[in-house]
Protein backbone atom coordinates (compact mmCIF):
# COMPACT_ATOMS: atom_id res chain seq x y z
CA UNK A 1 0.00 0.00 0.00
CA UNK A 2 1.37 3.38 -0.77
CA UNK A 3 -2.01 5.14 -0.28
CA UNK A 4 -4.12 5.84 2.44
CA UNK A 5 -7.70 7.78 1.97
CA UNK A 6 -9.34 8.70 4.99
CA UNK A 7 -12.97 9.72 4.01
CA UNK A 8 -15.18 11.59 5.81
CA UNK A 9 -18.75 10.70 4.92
CA UNK A 10 -20.83 12.67 7.40
CA UNK A 11 -23.08 11.48 10.21
CA UNK A 12 -24.90 9.06 8.52
CA UNK A 13 -27.10 10.37 6.05
CA UNK A 14 -25.83 8.71 2.62
CA UNK A 15 -26.71 12.61 1.58
CA UNK A 16 -23.69 14.10 3.35
CA UNK A 17 -21.20 12.29 1.44
CA UNK A 18 -19.60 14.88 -1.14
CA UNK A 19 -18.91 14.70 -4.65
CA UNK A 20 -14.85 13.81 -3.87
CA UNK A 21 -15.39 11.29 -1.22
CA UNK A 22 -17.57 9.54 -3.71
CA UNK A 23 -14.96 9.97 -6.37
CA UNK A 24 -12.66 8.63 -4.27
CA UNK A 25 -14.26 5.53 -3.08
CA UNK A 26 -14.61 4.96 -7.58
CA UNK A 27 -10.68 5.72 -7.18
CA UNK A 28 -9.89 3.10 -4.55
CA UNK A 29 -8.58 -0.41 -4.88
CA UNK A 30 -9.39 -1.41 -1.56
CA UNK A 31 -12.00 -0.54 1.16
CA UNK A 32 -11.70 -1.34 4.40
CA UNK A 33 -14.64 -1.55 6.70
CA UNK A 34 -14.82 -1.72 10.24
CA UNK A 35 -17.10 -5.17 12.18
CA UNK A 36 -17.93 -4.22 15.70
CA UNK A 37 -19.98 -7.04 16.60
CA UNK A 38 -24.12 -7.55 16.93
CA UNK A 39 -25.95 -5.21 18.23
CA UNK A 40 -23.04 -2.47 18.50
CA UNK A 41 -23.26 0.78 16.30
CA UNK A 42 -20.63 -0.49 13.60
CA UNK A 43 -23.38 0.84 10.82
CA UNK A 44 -21.72 -1.51 8.74
CA UNK A 45 -24.81 -1.56 6.28
CA UNK A 46 -24.81 2.53 5.77
CA UNK A 47 -20.69 1.88 5.04
CA UNK A 48 -22.27 -0.67 2.42
CA UNK A 49 -24.72 1.50 0.98
CA UNK A 50 -22.62 4.37 0.83
CA UNK A 51 -20.11 2.22 -1.27
CA UNK A 52 -22.90 1.16 -3.71
CA UNK A 53 -24.91 4.72 -4.11
CA UNK A 54 -20.85 5.64 -5.26
CA UNK A 55 -20.56 2.38 -8.02
CA UNK A 56 -16.91 1.86 -6.53
CA UNK A 57 -16.00 -1.44 -7.95
CA UNK A 58 -12.72 -1.76 -5.20
CA UNK A 59 -12.44 -4.89 -3.39
CA UNK A 60 -14.30 -4.28 0.19
CA UNK A 61 -12.17 -6.06 3.22
CA UNK A 62 -13.84 -5.99 6.83
CA UNK A 63 -12.11 -6.86 9.64
CA UNK A 64 -13.22 -7.04 13.44
CA UNK A 65 -12.69 -4.13 15.64
CA UNK A 66 -11.12 -5.04 19.01
CA UNK A 67 -12.32 -4.12 22.29
CA UNK A 68 -10.81 -1.88 24.68
CA UNK A 69 -9.24 -2.76 28.14
CA UNK A 70 -11.20 -1.33 30.38
CA UNK A 71 -8.21 -2.13 33.10
CA UNK A 72 -6.05 0.12 31.86
CA UNK A 73 -5.75 4.10 32.60
CA UNK A 74 -7.79 5.94 30.05
CA UNK A 75 -4.80 7.48 27.86
CA UNK A 76 -3.05 3.99 27.60
CA UNK A 77 -6.48 2.35 27.13
CA UNK A 78 -6.70 4.49 23.81
CA UNK A 79 -3.07 3.97 22.80
CA UNK A 80 -3.18 0.26 23.15
CA UNK A 81 -7.22 -0.02 21.40
CA UNK A 82 -5.20 1.80 18.38
CA UNK A 83 -2.11 -0.02 18.11
CA UNK A 84 -4.47 -2.96 18.29
CA UNK A 85 -6.50 -1.83 15.07
CA UNK A 86 -3.35 -0.50 13.06
CA UNK A 87 -2.64 -4.19 13.47
CA UNK A 88 -5.70 -5.63 11.98
CA UNK A 89 -5.67 -2.26 9.62
CA UNK A 90 -2.63 -4.25 8.22
CA UNK A 91 -3.44 -7.36 7.97
CA UNK A 92 -6.43 -6.96 6.24
CA UNK A 93 -3.93 -5.16 3.88
CA UNK A 94 -1.85 -7.50 3.33
CA UNK A 95 -4.34 -10.10 2.94
CA UNK A 96 -6.06 -8.15 -0.24
CA UNK A 97 -3.03 -6.89 -1.54
CA UNK A 98 -4.31 -3.43 -2.79
CA UNK A 99 -2.66 -2.68 -6.10
CA UNK A 100 -3.93 0.90 -5.94
CA UNK A 101 -5.28 3.48 -2.77
CA UNK A 102 -6.86 1.84 0.61
CA UNK A 103 -9.29 4.00 1.26
CA UNK A 104 -11.61 4.29 5.00
CA UNK A 105 -14.92 5.42 5.51
CA UNK A 106 -14.71 7.57 8.56
CA UNK A 107 -17.73 8.65 10.09
CA UNK A 108 -18.36 12.63 10.34
CA UNK A 109 -14.44 13.68 9.84
CA UNK A 110 -11.63 12.20 10.14
CA UNK A 111 -10.18 15.31 12.12
CA UNK A 112 -13.10 15.94 14.55
CA UNK A 113 -13.21 13.92 17.93
CA UNK A 114 -11.77 10.51 15.75
CA UNK A 115 -8.84 8.05 16.04
CA UNK A 116 -8.24 7.09 12.16
CA UNK A 117 -5.22 10.17 11.68
CA UNK A 118 -3.32 8.12 14.96
CA UNK A 119 -4.02 5.00 14.06
CA UNK A 120 -3.04 5.50 10.53
CA UNK A 121 0.30 7.35 11.84
CA UNK A 122 1.16 4.26 13.84
CA UNK A 123 1.47 2.07 9.96
CA UNK A 124 5.17 1.06 9.33
CA UNK A 125 6.25 1.68 6.49
CA UNK A 126 4.33 5.66 6.24
CA UNK A 127 1.91 5.25 4.20
CA UNK A 128 1.04 8.52 2.02
CA UNK A 129 -2.12 10.00 3.97
CA UNK A 130 -5.07 11.86 1.78
CA UNK A 131 -7.62 13.11 3.90
CA UNK A 132 -11.19 13.93 2.60
CA UNK A 133 -13.21 16.37 5.22
CA UNK A 134 -17.29 15.32 6.20
CA UNK A 135 -19.54 16.88 7.62
CA UNK A 136 -19.12 16.78 11.61
CA UNK A 137 -22.25 16.17 13.76
CA UNK A 138 -21.21 20.27 14.83
CA UNK A 139 -22.93 21.19 11.73
CA UNK A 140 -25.47 18.60 11.73
CA UNK A 141 -26.27 19.46 15.09
CA UNK A 142 -26.51 23.20 13.95
CA UNK A 143 -28.18 22.49 10.85
CA UNK A 144 -31.08 20.28 12.24
CA UNK A 145 -32.00 22.86 14.56
CA UNK A 146 -31.55 25.08 12.17
CA UNK A 147 -29.10 27.80 14.65
CA UNK A 148 -25.80 29.09 13.95
CA UNK A 149 -22.79 27.64 15.51
CA UNK A 150 -21.67 30.59 17.13
CA UNK A 151 -22.97 34.41 18.20
CA UNK A 152 -21.80 37.79 16.28
CA UNK A 153 -18.46 37.51 16.91
CA UNK A 154 -18.28 34.76 19.66
CA UNK A 155 -16.19 32.06 20.55
CA UNK A 156 -17.00 28.52 20.77
CA UNK A 157 -15.42 25.71 22.85
CA UNK A 158 -15.80 21.93 21.79
CA UNK A 159 -15.11 19.18 24.51
CA UNK A 160 -16.14 16.00 25.77
CA UNK A 161 -18.42 14.57 28.28
CA UNK A 162 -15.56 13.55 29.85
CA UNK A 163 -14.04 16.73 30.28
CA UNK A 164 -17.06 18.75 31.30
CA UNK A 165 -17.77 15.69 33.85
CA UNK A 166 -14.49 16.26 34.78
CA UNK A 167 -13.47 19.88 34.26
CA UNK A 168 -17.20 21.69 34.87
CA UNK A 169 -18.35 24.50 31.93
CA UNK A 170 -14.67 25.72 30.95
CA UNK A 171 -13.65 29.16 32.12
CA UNK A 172 -15.26 31.94 30.04
CA UNK A 173 -17.07 29.83 27.40
CA UNK A 174 -20.31 31.29 26.23
CA UNK A 175 -21.33 28.42 23.21
CA UNK A 176 -19.94 25.02 24.46
CA UNK A 177 -20.43 21.67 22.06
CA UNK A 178 -20.21 18.59 23.29
CA UNK A 179 -18.78 15.18 21.64
CA UNK A 180 -18.79 11.58 23.12
CA UNK A 181 -20.36 11.84 25.66
CA UNK A 182 -22.32 8.65 26.71
CA UNK A 183 -23.42 9.61 30.07
CA UNK A 184 -25.31 13.34 29.26
CA UNK A 185 -22.80 14.91 31.48
CA UNK A 186 -24.83 18.26 31.25
CA UNK A 187 -26.68 17.28 34.01
CA UNK A 188 -23.34 17.62 36.29
CA UNK A 189 -23.83 22.09 35.65
CA UNK A 190 -26.03 24.01 37.43
CA UNK A 191 -28.32 24.83 34.54
CA UNK A 192 -29.17 28.58 36.11
CA UNK A 193 -28.78 30.68 32.83
CA UNK A 194 -27.61 27.83 30.37
CA UNK A 195 -29.79 26.58 27.02
CA UNK A 196 -29.60 23.62 25.24
CA UNK A 197 -29.91 22.51 21.71
CA UNK A 198 -29.37 18.24 21.56
CA UNK A 199 -29.67 15.68 18.32
CA UNK A 200 -29.20 12.28 18.25
CA UNK A 201 -28.90 9.97 15.11
CA UNK A 202 -28.48 13.37 13.39
CA UNK A 203 -28.93 13.35 9.63
CA UNK A 204 -30.74 10.05 9.97
CA UNK A 205 -34.43 8.77 9.73
CA UNK A 206 -34.21 8.27 13.20
CA UNK A 207 -33.47 11.82 13.85
CA UNK A 208 -34.08 12.85 17.46
CA UNK A 209 -34.02 16.68 18.34
CA UNK A 210 -34.96 18.63 21.74
CA UNK A 211 -33.93 22.09 22.88
CA UNK A 212 -34.71 24.36 25.62
CA UNK A 213 -33.53 25.84 28.96
CA UNK A 214 -31.05 23.15 29.97
CA UNK A 215 -33.58 23.28 33.51
CA UNK A 216 -36.22 21.77 31.70
CA UNK A 217 -34.86 20.25 28.20
CA UNK A 218 -32.39 18.38 30.27
CA UNK A 219 -34.35 16.07 32.03
CA UNK A 220 -36.48 15.42 29.34
CA UNK A 221 -33.32 14.59 26.76
CA UNK A 222 -32.24 12.03 29.32
CA UNK A 223 -35.25 10.21 29.42
CA UNK A 224 -35.35 10.21 25.59
CA UNK A 225 -31.72 9.15 25.46
CA UNK A 226 -32.35 6.63 27.67
CA UNK A 227 -35.36 4.94 25.63
CA UNK A 228 -33.86 5.80 22.49
CA UNK A 229 -30.80 3.48 23.36
CA UNK A 230 -33.08 0.73 24.69
CA UNK A 231 -34.71 0.96 21.36
CA UNK A 232 -32.11 0.82 18.83
CA UNK A 233 -29.51 -0.72 20.61
CA UNK A 234 -27.18 1.87 20.54
CA UNK A 235 -27.84 5.88 20.34
CA UNK A 236 -24.98 8.41 19.16
CA UNK A 237 -25.81 11.86 20.20
CA UNK A 238 -24.15 15.63 20.53
CA UNK A 239 -25.53 19.04 22.01
CA UNK A 240 -24.70 22.60 21.90
CA UNK A 241 -25.24 24.57 25.25
CA UNK A 242 -25.21 28.30 25.53
CA UNK A 243 -25.18 30.80 28.34
CA UNK A 244 -28.84 33.01 27.72
CA UNK A 245 -27.43 36.62 26.64
CA UNK B 1 -41.95 31.78 -1.08
CA UNK B 2 -42.89 29.27 1.86
CA UNK B 3 -39.71 27.61 2.08
CA UNK B 4 -35.99 28.59 2.42
CA UNK B 5 -32.91 26.35 1.70
CA UNK B 6 -29.11 27.18 3.40
CA UNK B 7 -27.12 25.22 1.13
CA UNK B 8 -23.38 25.11 2.73
CA UNK B 9 -21.24 24.50 -0.62
CA UNK B 10 -18.14 23.88 1.38
CA UNK B 11 -14.52 26.18 1.01
CA UNK B 12 -14.48 26.40 -2.62
CA UNK B 13 -13.91 22.70 -4.71
CA UNK B 14 -16.49 21.84 -6.31
CA UNK B 15 -15.94 18.27 -4.95
CA UNK B 16 -16.87 19.60 -1.37
CA UNK B 17 -20.34 19.85 -2.17
CA UNK B 18 -22.91 16.97 -0.73
CA UNK B 19 -25.02 15.03 -2.19
CA UNK B 20 -27.76 16.43 -0.65
CA UNK B 21 -26.72 19.77 -1.32
CA UNK B 22 -26.97 19.20 -4.86
CA UNK B 23 -30.27 17.43 -4.98
CA UNK B 24 -31.91 20.65 -3.44
CA UNK B 25 -30.11 22.72 -5.60
CA UNK B 26 -32.01 20.62 -8.10
CA UNK B 27 -35.07 20.75 -6.38
CA UNK B 28 -35.28 24.25 -5.68
CA UNK B 29 -37.37 27.06 -7.94
CA UNK B 30 -35.25 30.21 -7.74
CA UNK B 31 -31.25 30.33 -6.55
CA UNK B 32 -29.89 33.67 -5.18
CA UNK B 33 -26.43 34.65 -5.75
CA UNK B 34 -24.92 37.22 -3.97
CA UNK B 35 -22.63 39.46 -6.49
CA UNK B 36 -19.96 41.67 -4.56
CA UNK B 37 -18.39 43.74 -7.08
CA UNK B 38 -14.84 43.73 -9.57
CA UNK B 39 -12.10 42.43 -7.55
CA UNK B 40 -13.88 41.15 -4.52
CA UNK B 41 -13.84 37.34 -3.63
CA UNK B 42 -17.41 37.57 -4.64
CA UNK B 43 -16.52 33.78 -6.25
CA UNK B 44 -19.67 33.95 -8.22
CA UNK B 45 -18.34 32.00 -10.91
CA UNK B 46 -17.77 29.11 -8.21
CA UNK B 47 -21.19 29.66 -7.27
CA UNK B 48 -22.54 29.30 -11.40
CA UNK B 49 -20.38 26.51 -11.80
CA UNK B 50 -21.87 24.39 -8.76
CA UNK B 51 -25.14 24.99 -10.11
CA UNK B 52 -24.28 23.55 -13.43
CA UNK B 53 -22.85 20.41 -12.01
CA UNK B 54 -25.86 19.85 -10.06
CA UNK B 55 -27.74 19.98 -13.46
CA UNK B 56 -29.79 22.48 -11.60
CA UNK B 57 -32.72 24.08 -14.00
CA UNK B 58 -33.78 26.93 -11.10
CA UNK B 59 -34.33 30.29 -12.47
CA UNK B 60 -30.85 32.59 -10.95
CA UNK B 61 -31.15 36.15 -9.74
CA UNK B 62 -28.35 37.91 -8.88
CA UNK B 63 -28.48 40.49 -6.32
CA UNK B 64 -26.23 42.90 -5.24
CA UNK B 65 -24.27 42.92 -1.67
CA UNK B 66 -24.48 46.04 -0.08
CA UNK B 67 -21.22 48.16 1.97
CA UNK B 68 -21.01 48.14 5.43
CA UNK B 69 -21.11 51.84 7.38
CA UNK B 70 -17.41 51.65 8.50
CA UNK B 71 -18.92 54.38 10.93
CA UNK B 72 -21.24 52.81 12.81
CA UNK B 73 -19.85 50.43 16.17
CA UNK B 74 -19.13 47.01 15.39
CA UNK B 75 -22.54 45.04 16.35
CA UNK B 76 -24.43 47.85 14.78
CA UNK B 77 -22.71 48.05 11.87
CA UNK B 78 -23.38 44.14 11.49
CA UNK B 79 -26.78 44.68 12.51
CA UNK B 80 -27.51 47.45 9.67
CA UNK B 81 -25.54 45.37 7.16
CA UNK B 82 -28.00 42.44 7.69
CA UNK B 83 -31.24 44.37 7.22
CA UNK B 84 -29.64 45.51 3.98
CA UNK B 85 -29.15 41.86 3.22
CA UNK B 86 -32.49 40.76 3.94
CA UNK B 87 -34.29 43.55 2.23
CA UNK B 88 -32.27 42.99 -1.18
CA UNK B 89 -32.97 39.38 -0.92
CA UNK B 90 -36.60 39.64 -0.21
CA UNK B 91 -36.44 42.48 -3.79
CA UNK B 92 -34.69 39.90 -5.72
CA UNK B 93 -37.29 36.83 -4.67
CA UNK B 94 -40.28 39.29 -4.91
CA UNK B 95 -39.22 40.00 -8.44
CA UNK B 96 -38.38 36.58 -9.86
CA UNK B 97 -41.89 35.25 -7.82
CA UNK B 98 -40.29 31.53 -7.46
CA UNK B 99 -43.12 28.73 -7.06
CA UNK B 100 -41.18 26.46 -5.14
CA UNK B 101 -38.21 26.80 -2.31
CA UNK B 102 -35.61 29.54 -2.64
CA UNK B 103 -31.88 28.46 -2.24
CA UNK B 104 -28.60 30.15 -1.48
CA UNK B 105 -25.60 28.72 -1.56
CA UNK B 106 -23.56 29.43 1.74
CA UNK B 107 -19.49 29.24 2.35
CA UNK B 108 -18.65 26.85 4.16
CA UNK B 109 -21.22 25.75 6.33
CA UNK B 110 -24.64 27.66 6.70
CA UNK B 111 -23.95 27.69 10.75
CA UNK B 112 -20.53 28.34 11.49
CA UNK B 113 -19.61 32.84 10.90
CA UNK B 114 -21.86 32.89 8.26
CA UNK B 115 -24.75 35.61 8.47
CA UNK B 116 -27.14 33.73 6.48
CA UNK B 117 -29.41 32.16 9.16
CA UNK B 118 -29.39 36.13 10.85
CA UNK B 119 -30.51 37.56 7.89
CA UNK B 120 -32.86 34.96 7.12
CA UNK B 121 -34.25 35.66 10.82
CA UNK B 122 -35.10 38.80 9.33
CA UNK B 123 -37.76 37.92 6.76
CA UNK B 124 -41.56 39.04 7.16
CA UNK B 125 -43.22 36.48 6.46
CA UNK B 126 -40.74 34.58 7.79
CA UNK B 127 -40.66 31.38 5.68
CA UNK B 128 -39.14 27.80 6.52
CA UNK B 129 -35.61 27.30 6.91
CA UNK B 130 -34.13 24.17 5.99
CA UNK B 131 -30.41 24.00 6.59
CA UNK B 132 -28.19 21.82 4.82
CA UNK B 133 -24.62 21.51 6.39
CA UNK B 134 -21.89 21.63 4.05
CA UNK B 135 -17.76 21.68 5.21
CA UNK B 136 -16.43 24.23 6.80
CA UNK B 137 -12.62 25.80 6.64
CA UNK B 138 -11.82 23.75 9.99
CA UNK B 139 -11.95 20.38 8.32
CA UNK B 140 -10.65 21.61 5.06
CA UNK B 141 -7.88 23.07 7.05
CA UNK B 142 -6.99 20.40 9.20
CA UNK B 143 -7.78 17.79 6.09
CA UNK B 144 -4.87 19.44 4.09
CA UNK B 145 -2.64 18.88 6.57
CA UNK B 146 -3.70 16.31 7.58
CA UNK B 147 -3.88 16.28 11.45
CA UNK B 148 -6.53 15.93 13.92
CA UNK B 149 -8.85 18.96 15.00
CA UNK B 150 -8.10 18.21 18.29
CA UNK B 151 -5.75 16.04 20.75
CA UNK B 152 -7.15 12.65 22.72
CA UNK B 153 -9.62 13.79 24.70
CA UNK B 154 -8.44 17.53 24.09
CA UNK B 155 -10.68 20.82 23.90
CA UNK B 156 -10.65 22.87 20.57
CA UNK B 157 -11.58 26.78 20.92
CA UNK B 158 -13.14 28.09 17.70
CA UNK B 159 -12.63 31.71 17.49
CA UNK B 160 -12.45 35.20 15.09
CA UNK B 161 -9.44 37.33 14.98
CA UNK B 162 -10.82 40.37 15.89
CA UNK B 163 -11.44 38.09 19.75
CA UNK B 164 -7.69 36.98 19.26
CA UNK B 165 -6.70 40.55 19.49
CA UNK B 166 -9.00 41.83 21.35
CA UNK B 167 -8.43 39.31 24.22
CA UNK B 168 -5.34 37.05 23.66
CA UNK B 169 -4.61 33.60 24.21
CA UNK B 170 -7.95 32.20 25.95
CA UNK B 171 -7.50 31.17 29.43
CA UNK B 172 -6.89 27.36 29.43
CA UNK B 173 -6.89 26.65 26.04
CA UNK B 174 -5.13 24.06 24.01
CA UNK B 175 -5.82 24.28 20.64
CA UNK B 176 -7.43 27.81 19.12
CA UNK B 177 -8.97 27.95 15.43
CA UNK B 178 -9.02 31.34 14.30
CA UNK B 179 -11.25 32.35 11.95
CA UNK B 180 -12.48 35.69 9.99
CA UNK B 181 -8.65 36.97 10.48
CA UNK B 182 -7.67 39.63 8.55
CA UNK B 183 -4.64 40.75 10.04
CA UNK B 184 -2.86 37.63 11.20
CA UNK B 185 -3.50 38.43 14.48
CA UNK B 186 -1.10 35.24 15.63
CA UNK B 187 1.21 37.74 15.40
CA UNK B 188 -0.40 39.78 18.71
CA UNK B 189 0.68 36.73 20.54
CA UNK B 190 4.01 35.73 22.29
CA UNK B 191 5.02 32.99 19.93
CA UNK B 192 6.75 30.80 22.79
CA UNK B 193 5.62 26.97 22.66
CA UNK B 194 2.88 27.44 20.10
CA UNK B 195 2.40 25.76 16.91
CA UNK B 196 1.12 27.06 14.00
CA UNK B 197 -0.96 25.55 10.79
CA UNK B 198 -2.06 27.83 8.27
CA UNK B 199 -4.31 27.23 4.96
CA UNK B 200 -5.88 30.06 2.63
CA UNK B 201 -7.94 29.08 -0.49
CA UNK B 202 -8.54 25.73 1.02
CA UNK B 203 -9.73 23.14 -1.38
CA UNK B 204 -9.07 25.63 -4.24
CA UNK B 205 -6.18 24.94 -7.00
CA UNK B 206 -4.97 28.24 -5.39
CA UNK B 207 -4.08 26.36 -1.82
CA UNK B 208 -1.56 27.98 0.08
CA UNK B 209 -0.43 25.78 3.26
CA UNK B 210 2.19 26.35 5.69
CA UNK B 211 3.09 24.96 9.62
CA UNK B 212 5.72 24.98 11.97
CA UNK B 213 6.96 27.03 15.50
CA UNK B 214 4.71 30.17 15.46
CA UNK B 215 7.95 31.97 15.90
CA UNK B 216 9.55 30.62 12.65
CA UNK B 217 6.35 30.42 10.86
CA UNK B 218 4.58 33.00 11.66
CA UNK B 219 6.55 35.80 9.75
CA UNK B 220 6.72 33.80 6.81
CA UNK B 221 3.37 33.30 6.70
CA UNK B 222 2.40 37.26 6.80
CA UNK B 223 4.78 37.72 4.21
CA UNK B 224 3.24 34.58 1.60
CA UNK B 225 -0.53 35.79 2.72
CA UNK B 226 0.76 39.40 1.80
CA UNK B 227 1.97 38.19 -1.28
CA UNK B 228 -1.04 36.26 -2.61
CA UNK B 229 -3.24 38.99 -1.47
CA UNK B 230 -1.91 41.34 -3.58
CA UNK B 231 -1.78 38.58 -6.14
CA UNK B 232 -5.39 37.52 -6.09
CA UNK B 233 -7.10 40.79 -5.42
CA UNK B 234 -8.55 38.85 -2.01
CA UNK B 235 -8.09 35.99 0.58
CA UNK B 236 -10.04 33.85 2.65
CA UNK B 237 -7.17 31.90 4.95
CA UNK B 238 -7.81 30.13 8.75
CA UNK B 239 -5.46 28.67 10.87
CA UNK B 240 -5.08 26.51 13.75
CA UNK B 241 -2.68 26.93 17.42
CA UNK B 242 -1.77 24.19 19.30
CA UNK B 243 0.39 24.37 22.66
CA UNK B 244 3.25 22.35 22.22
CA UNK B 245 2.53 18.96 24.93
Amino acid sequence: MTELWLIGIGTGSPGHVTLEGQQALREADLILIPRKGPGKDDLAHLRHAIISQAGATANVAEFDMPVRDESLPYQQRVAAWHDEIARRWKVAIERAAPQGPVALLVWGDPGLYDSTLRIAGRLSPAPKIRVLPGVTALQALTAAHAIPFNTVNGAVTVTTGRRLRDFGWPEGAETLVVMLDGECSFSTLGPEGLHIWWGAFLGMPEQLLDHGPLSEAGPRIQRTRAEARLQHGWIMDTYLLRRAP
